[in-house]
């Protein structure tokens, strides 16, 4: 069994709310390797008294978070993840200017490249989100390179978010591989990052307790302090 | 389509992080009207060089969020639950004097009776968590009343949570309904409260945004300021 954790952590909420989740439906997009997302009326009001939904889906469906064991045998499972990650204060990089397949390298995060230390969290908005749910989402989105992913492995980051549905296709593997076995936390299909209108903000985006796998569905949240 | 929220919130995160999730896992339990808990392996890295898992479950499984379309037709549903009710401050009532099967009543939230004001947050500790996972677990919980949910109703209460796996048994349509019919989010299958050992702290449990339904599986944690 596994104990709650009792890590000190010290962050502040104040302001606005963003939500930074993309919609699950029935038959939303999904990779040719994910399981269908599958969002099924299971009894009702008036077969039974109450609505009850079946949630069948991939656990990388939507805005979702990469566990290490995703690409890595032995790897933390999205249960071992610790919770204080998803937890605090995020850096945003706006990186609107890749075009679609283009990579995005370490220098398209200079403005922010001082503030990316040991245990940062670092979200790239490339804005692609609002091409969802065109056919074209889930194939020619900006890429994050090999290049970043071991430029940010070798700074120690703790958690790396994007707006594109995974972080690369050609190179996926390799650059999952940098990142997750490197014991980064991924979340990819973020969305309305535009919102957050701001170089900090907090992240609270902690993904489903589920024993023993590779990722999970989250509600990530964006708070941001405009005071 | 949704708009990002734009409300302002104010709560400060500060101490221990208490992880107040059950594990979802393969054939986890559920009630008889619910789906089963299916944590199937889909692809594997031997497959096609990554983990792939899917899911399949109710809603309500494990550690939720009952909206309140679960019973009331054209009632609010889980998506469009405004995000502010999930992140805040809690007040924990301890009831683990209550017995199996026996019903929770206003009396027993006396020690903290003042603090239950529009907008609260009540999370009822009952410690029949540590129940699970055997089968009576979802059977002989403690169970709160009608009289309960009318007293808290009339308080304009936002959010309930409770560490048992539904409201109750034979009432709860009525139950059900006098919460979720007066807009009170709901978090059942809570665990771990025990650890709290404060009657504040703060309370971070956002639903996943599945469009239109009835509910949704939770990451709630408690995050508990012992300074």
């Amino acid at each position: 069994m596994i104990q709650p954790l009792r890590k000190d952590i010290r962050i502040s909420l104040k302001g606005r709310v963003v939500d930074l989740s993309q919609e699950i439906y029935h038959q939303a997009p999904t990779f040719p390797w994910d399981p269908k997302c599958g969002i099924i009326v299971h009894n009702t009001i008036e077969s039974i008294g109450f609505n009850v939904t079946q949630l069948c889906m991939s656990a990388h469906q939507g805005t979702h978070v990469d566990a290490p064991y995703h690409f890595i045998e032995g790897g933390t499972t999205i249960d071992r993840m610790p919770l204080e990650v998803f937890l605090g204060e995020a850096v945003l990089v706006d990186a609107r200017h890749k075009k679609p397949r283009e990579a995005i390298v370490p220098a398209d995060l200079d403005p922010q490249t001082d503030r990316i230390t040991p245990g940062s969290r670092i979200v790239i908005m490339t804005g692609w989100d609002l091409v969802f749910p065109e056919a074209r989402y889930l194939t020619d989105f900006p890429v994050i390179s090999q290049e970043l992913a071991e430029w940010l492995a070798a700074r120690r980051v703790a958690l790396l978010g994007v707006d594109i549905p995974s972080l690369n296709m050609a190179d996926g593997p390799v650059v999952h591989r940098a990142l997750l076995g490197a014991g980064i936390a991924v979340i990819e299909g973020l969305c309305h990052l535009e919102e957050i209108r701001a170089t900090r903000f907090l992240l609270v985006a902690a993904p489903l307790r589920i024993r023993g796998r590779d990722g999970s569905p989250v509600r990530a949240l964006g708070i941001v302090d405009d005071g």
